[in-house]
């Protein structure tokens, strides 16, 4: 579960973003990331354990420093017993902004979940620590986590299995690359087990900001698919055979672009400035 | 616009199959298209004009024959000149089931729309004739049909062109193979030009039944989803450019699979006898 925010300070933004942000022409999220993280004051951490690549930390880190950030440093945790050193936990906790690359998300839960590490990335969140994730980096971010999925747009009760996740929040479940890799299916499967979650498809390069008061913001080129289960009217869910398809009556459906938002405790989306723009 | 039921009678049912359907193992969708369009006696005529493979009819042709349909004829317009014959207009008129077979979309619409065939297949179905289609032949049946599409599943102005249809309704519009080539985003976009109709996405081996007052049951092994748009609060269609993502808030998306149903009047779905299954 979330950590409590501490005496009346404010959760910090969480950034769950589709994957293959651009990070040329127009790095708007990352550029939004980095002023969200104080900007050429922030403190970036970054983490790359979802990665096997030996240089997606560094490439990162040369990105925010472009962006004239001064101090950002590359933490690769790279086993269980990395994320129990003081001395690292101690650096991760004065991060102003925190940042998890693409990978696979079984590295992060594997190797970060119940350690120091997983436990102080949800106490900064809650005193208002910016934390952000790209792919297996923003799969990772709530409690629930979409572990495995198979392609393909009816859910089936095989569709997707979930693993517990980093846990900033429980009230989404995140999928990435999903214009891409049209994984509405798994996402629906994921809600058709217990509709109480929210959950938001993140297209590449599209990135759901979400406020410290639960209000997610759209940014980027793509769209950011928003099922929501909470009037499901039906489920045959717990009938279903593995490979049957799964029978869901009532789902919400929000696809919404750059400017757009979505409150997650009122489940009302709102067109924002699209709704003002000019003809 | 489908032709007014003649007096006191009723429409007949129309049948939109996503392609694929069990021709071996459990046809259950081609028994069912049978028995609607009067069991061993019926009188079916199979259009295999969306084809260019020489034996689609006639494998049709032996499908409802090993059913137990005496009469069934292959009729194989090829031109449009063909559509205008008497002879074969009058044999088409006396068809109770008739069948159209997959293939190109554009065929059917391009061979036989304006023609005395399409004027027949409509006043057929006015006066109690099942017309069903699969594939191609689903995607013609409505009055508004999708003639081309890009896969992905978040909508973008270019996903989709409409292009005019046989028009037996003009209530839904059809996308098949669903699941499978990943359309939802056409079908979306396909709404967002004009939110009045429904969206009726159908996976392969899957049909929907649709009544003549208007209910659609689902039957096969696949989902159909149900894209409803009436209540949509907000589209960014009329000023999106041709890649732009789609911006559409206030979905309904409701996943049967058989045995639930849709009524296409009141907009409400229903578990049907899946809600009575015992556990």
């Amino acid at each position: 579960m979330p950590s409590k925010p501490v005496n009346g300070e404010q959760r910090g933004w969480i950034i769950p973003i589709g994957g293959a942000e651009d990070k040329d022409t127009n790095p708007r999220i990352l550029a939004r990331f980095v002023e969200l993280s104080g900007g050429g004051d922030a403190d970036i951490v970054v983490i790359p354990t979802a990665s096997r690549l030996k240089d997606s930390g560094l490439n990162y880190q040369a990105l925010f420093r472009g962006m004239g950030v001064e101090r950002v440093d590359v933490m690769d945790f790279d086993t269980r017993r990395d994320c129990q050193e003081p001395g690292r936990i101690q650096r991760l906790s004065e991060a102003s902004g925190i940042f998890l690359t693409g990978g696979n998300q079984l590295r992060l839960s594997t190797i970060l979940g119940g350690t120091d590490v997983a436990r102080t990335l949800r106490l900064c969140n809650a005193r208002g620590v910016t934390v952000a994730g790209t792919s297996a980096g923003a799969g990772f971010l709530s409690e629930h986590m979409i572990a495995f999925g198979k392609e393909g747009s009816s859910p089936r009760a095989s569709s997707v299995r979930l693993a517990p996740g980093l846990g900033l929040t429980n009230r989404f479940v995140i999928d990435q690359h999903f214009r891409q890799r049209d994984r509405l299916g798994r996402l629906t499967a994921a809600l058709a087990y217990n509709p109480f979650a929210i959950g938001i498809g993140l297209d590449e390069d599209t990135a759901a900001f979400i406020s410290p008061d639960d209000t997610l913001e759209v940014e980027g080129s793509g769209a950011v698919t928003v099922v929501d289960a909470h009037d499901l009217q039906f489920s045959s869910m717990a009938h279903a055979d593995e490979d049957d398809p799964v029978c869901m009556l009532g789902l919400g459906v929000h696809i919404l672009i750059a400017g757009a938002t979505f409150n997650l405790h009122t489940r009302r989306a709102s067109a924002g400035r699209l709704a003002t723009r000019k003809t």
